[in-house]
């Protein structure tokens, strides 16, 4: 027996690209191989459990318009609720995973013991839904940034109480992640930065966050838990600063904290774009340093400029970023979580399950162009051969040597490079040729 | 004998704030002691050779039109009389400093062993002028970045060829930098970046900046060049990205390649803005890791995309900069170096001094607003009395503890922290009892 | 006898610049005259009932923070004792009016005769303060963004309920203000625009925004309404694109539907920054086609991409405004409405009062500089000597020419103009003596 | 005989979408029938002199990169060298038209008489080139940006010398564009606006623009030239504040100036980037004052601030340009003009023809995509559902009425609307089945 929510959409079947069936897969085949996988394993979507269910249709000059019965979300009984709906939408759309945030799932308590027991609770309901459906859990993670007692930040906040608030919410929603045997947990710094400088001690704020991390590390090698610890990049909104600006950004933070080896990257287009990168920058950026841990599949409006977590509908850009992830050798413990909202004006039961299965067809449509692009090799073989000089022995004995003997060389063999042609639009043409 | 480019103009004197003299310093008075030091010995103000000498007013719309008698520069004659007037100015706006690449100061060969020696060359005309003048150099610097070789980088150059002939020239640069007795060396990596990651391999190009920027240090200490080595942060133009974006990018890169104790950062305010940041920001975050070494002064138009490079005009804005300078301990080895180009309508010799007096202007205004802020203490006792909780011995412990006994206290104390204010409205109006 | 929430704060007292109390003007003396008028007449500064009273402090990120008394505003007595609080400032500040939108003044009903009616109480409740404190409506407006019936907008909503709605509602506001004699009539289309054009037919959404706007102009008329009717540009957000993007695209508008000699502008400074302008621009554009009618003081984060509408607090732009301002003349009906809110970390009652005196005193300063430099004349001067070549009859008659005539006196005269220095820097210094 | 420069490139055919060969079309076919016309007559695709034959390669912070034999074009032999190399790439393209500014075709000669002189030989020369290869002129234009003399504006500059020669100059390439049959004319106005707004007096400037623009109307007529006007928005860039900002900028500027029947809007993919717009948005406002003439086909870096003019390459966004192209009736005398330049490290002839190639593909994919969507025509259906309740009788008399009347009405007969899906994602995803 189901709520009736979604009454008339019937599980989501694929039916091939003349599909005008809009509650039809057209490209994403679950089954399908692409280089020797799964087309589902690759891709390992994830539907998020905040935007599709806890969010109303709100926004800064304006109040809910969805009017969900398990709205608003203030007792266990909604809660439970809201997780029925949930599952009946995994069952819809098949995807193999969901994601979710401790405020989500459960009501606000006002204090750290209820949030505890509530947490518990659900996440008791939750396992036995995820027992019957198969759906499982691709990351959890702490909501620090909704409640009025994060205003400041959490593990950077100047209250010491709230810090030790953040640890203890840390400490139970990755207890509940391993309980549900999630393959990731995620933290996101909505409220780790700031909103002016005049208030803020920046030296001990970012001390405070490396600690925190270092004890989130500590803690998950204590229990055992066997998933990826990951930080997600955004520069700013809500606060004026994050400090996990972008992905060189938090690079660099893992490894003054000495965390270069334990955590890894979540990344998001949305949050890209708001830090002036493209979204393949971003993950190029952390495939280079071995951190890419998994993505937030999402878009925002190149034309506006806050996280508008559109769901993705750009086939091009898309294909981009698998591309790099592919090269990087695709996702281990991640996957892709569409961190993405329909709009406010989109009501309906319908408009939540069409958006999924069109942002999965997306990227379904942009894995495919992307092993493609690997298969055929032709980005591949322009790079070797842009940069063969470095083969050589030559060139790398120049790396070992000094200003002054290079100087030397070049003054005595009248070094006088030529440029060569970057073949910018060639390359792009070439993309062209698979999206 | 002068040249009569700048005839009618004196040398510029203090009148004080009530002068109507559009060619008199207002608030900048060299010998005025600001916190226990003169003025000067706080700002240690630059003018840049390339902006104010070197460039002809050209635009990506439009050619030149300033008609200066030394343009263009393509022989040893007029790289003379462009050092001729430079120290006319100099006399005429008595700054202390100095700053230039190559390029600036002799024409472009076409190849090495011409370009060395026509850098010789200058750089002897100059030492004599400097000698005459008292003028010193701030800081020397090799333009990488104009020249057809460097349109695909330099030490990440594709080609190795344009590698060793980076290394050639930076030696060359840094050598004439200690011959001129400088104080700094910077390097900026205007094509050290991209234009599309289609032809690009990003791990590669960052290693070999890694290892260019190792060597340089290398060599500094064997030549015994006791000056201070300093990357430039700018997030893009002319690449449409760049490696050395912003002082955490850079920070995290210096890090990662052994740097962190060797090189610091030379800070621009308009690289701040295009880089979403505001100049404050960056300054403190280099001074929290301690890595702030000096600053481009300038002002980006806040409206425009690209890299506007104008005299800085807003003393609010300047003195939020100055402060945390101040805050960091002031300038060492850096100092001010006005990276500030008169609009290409600025044709007279009167305009191009007078933005600069109108800089230094603002810098002063700025600086002891900084100081009486830094003197009157609120600020700082905002942040103390705002953080005070981190001073207590169960703060302290609780950063050497874990999550999970973290977690136990609050469950057993039933921690539930209370926001309070962050008056930041407050502490904007201290700050405008300043500026 | 007061509510006690502003205890302790005490009518707010002019103490001139060298005062260090928070909690007093520094500059703004509502006596003082300023070519030849008070300052309080200048600048007719009017507190908005939204952000001070209405807003609880939430975010797109998070909740509530502010916790006060009269929150959530969901009856008649809470919307009476929010009018009391408000009052109660009005007396601390003396500012000489104030603004509202329906939706902060009543509770939401649910149907528009139960919105007129708590209307028609809540506005004879703030008739009798009014008449109490001398505090006058500045203007009124319609809150036609917040509520989910207008997720679509308002007058250009695809469904005519909606239009009819919206023209309820525009009457029983405009009814409201000319009872409480309000000098101006705004109105602000947030959702006036679209989120996709794929869901949009823009002409006819225009066109009915213009045959809307015409009614409004008809009724105010019919009643006798002697205020200003001002609409409000803003390029986006709420939705994707506003059709009231900017002044210059409001004038076009307001041509082509002719009501450019019926309604003005009201034009805000974080507007005018996310539509890629500074404010003393839109204040120019609006003035150059005398259709400058009133500001929304407030300053958007150069750095943020949304609305950021923070207390102004930078002396140097604001003075460039009320420059812009007093050249066209003043303000008439218009004035300066603080549409500004205390960021939600900023939780006390003197936050909020602070924000304003502060606000104040930076537009006092802003205001005194702009008078000292049209007393002085010098950017007058330099205009009229810039365009001297256009007082010549010879200019006037070329101007009633045809191209051909002219292009035959360039070939016979040799006509060759030769650049002068458009002396922006000398410009820029100068007003800085006065800022 | 051909100059070579070319060499082993062949004409450009059409080879279908599975071939691998980057110098054939594999969407482009002009003779393809899309609703009823040939692709050709469809595009009307123009090569741009400027950037493909003019440009050398530079770049603020670099100089040219090209090293093509007709640069610097200083003569009339190099000018004449140009016009073959074009030619012969137009016979490699086969596209039907051109476009040129009188400054990329004649070198610049200091006077108008000149300049005419040259203007006149070099474009005899071009018109017997046409004749022979059938290319014909989609539109010419005046370049009143890159010399020295327009610094401060051409029609709006304070000296009016600058305005006559303005006049003399587009007389001139009117005659020129008249002459070789071209079948619009261009006005792009980069200088037309300001630096600083404290030397600008905006309201004279804008009103020497509107009588200037009103000159070359009648002169057309006086003429006899039978090509449509236009002239091309962009926000800044070379200036700060460009008058012609955007769409509806530019519209309500010609409707004030009285122009509205004579002159259309070139838009540019780049410029409405720049402006904060989408290109479908400046299309679809255009086309909704039915004043949509000609684009400007390119692409900006969503992550730059600057005109970066790259080549389009995403089929998805401009399938949406073409589809409000296709739905405002298509080109008239417009067309597809590639206003877009290879990059500066894009050496070789062959990048210079495979752009266009790729662009044109792009392109034909966007259309045939475009054609699709109209002619399964489920946007256009979703449109008419939606804005249905407008086309009853009540709601036509509703527009007819007053506010007061509407009002009596909403509280008579209780009217509530109650909001409906906007069902944008499902729209996205229609959208995608076509791209």
């Amino acid at each position: 027996m189901t709520s009736g929510f979604f009454d008339g959409i019937e599980k989501i079947q694929f039916e091939g690209a003349d599909s005008k069936n809009s509650l039809a897969f057209r490209h994403y085949d679950p089954d399908e191989i692409v280089m020797g996988k799964r087309m589902e394993d690759h891709l390992r979507f994830a539907v998020a459990w905040w935007h599709s269910f806890a969010w109303e249709g709100g926004d800064p000059f304006g109040g809910p318009t969805f009017e969900r019965p398990w709205h608003p979300q203030d007792d266990m009984g909604r809660a439970r609720m809201k997780a029925d709906i949930a599952f009946e939408m995994f069952e819809i759309l098949g995807q193999p995973f969901f994601c979710w945030h401790d405020a989500d799932i459960r009501p606000e308590q006002g204090n750290f013991a209820e949030n505890l027991k509530t947490l518990e609770e659900i996440t008791d309901y939750i396992a036995e839904r995820m027992q019957l459906s198969g759906t499982r859990l691709l990351w959890g993670t702490a909501n620090m940034f909704s409640h009025r007692r994060w205003m400041a930040g959490a593990s950077t906040n100047p209250d010491p109480d709230v810090f030790a608030f953040a640890a203890a919410t840390v400490k139970s929603c990755l207890d509940a992640t391993q309980k549900l045997g999630g393959e990731n947990y995620v933290l996101w710094g909505g409220r780790e930065g700031y909103e002016t400088l005049l208030n803020t001690d920046l030296k001990a704020e970012m001390d405070h966050m490396g600690r925190f991390l270092n004890m989130v590390v500590d803690y998950k090698h204590k229990i055992g838990f066997k998933g990826t610890i990951l930080v997600e990049p955004k520069p700013q909104e809500p606060s004026k600063h994050q400090y996990d600006y972008d992905a060189a950004t938090c690079i660099g933070f893992l490894r003054k904290y000495g965390l270069e080896n334990e955590v890894k990257l979540n990344l998001e287009q949305g949050h890209a774009i708001l830090a002036g990168h493209s979204f393949e920058h971003e993950i190029a950026v952390a495939a280079a340093e071995g951190m890419l841990g998994s993505i937030d599949m999402n878009r925002n409006d190149y034309q506006s400029g806050w996280d508008t977590d559109q769901f993705p509908n750009n086939t091009p850009e898309v294909a981009l970023a698998y591309y790099h992830i592919l090269k990087a050798g695709g996702f281990t413990t991640g996957g892709t979580n569409f961190d993405a909202k329909i709009r406010r004006q989109s009501l309906d039961a319908k408009d939540l399950v069409a958006a999924h299965v069109g942002g999965m067809d997306i990227c379904a449509r942009g894995l495919k162009a992307a092993a493609a692009m690997i298969e055929d090799g032709g980005l591949e073989r322009a790079l070797q051969e842009r940069y063969s000089g470095w083969d050589t022995p030559q060139a790398a004995s120049m790396l070992d040597s000094s200003l002054d003997e290079i100087a030397a060389r070049v003054l005595q063999e009248d070094i006088n490079p030529k440029p060569r042609s970057g073949r910018q639009e060639i390359l792009e043409n070439y993309v062209n040729r698979f999206v």
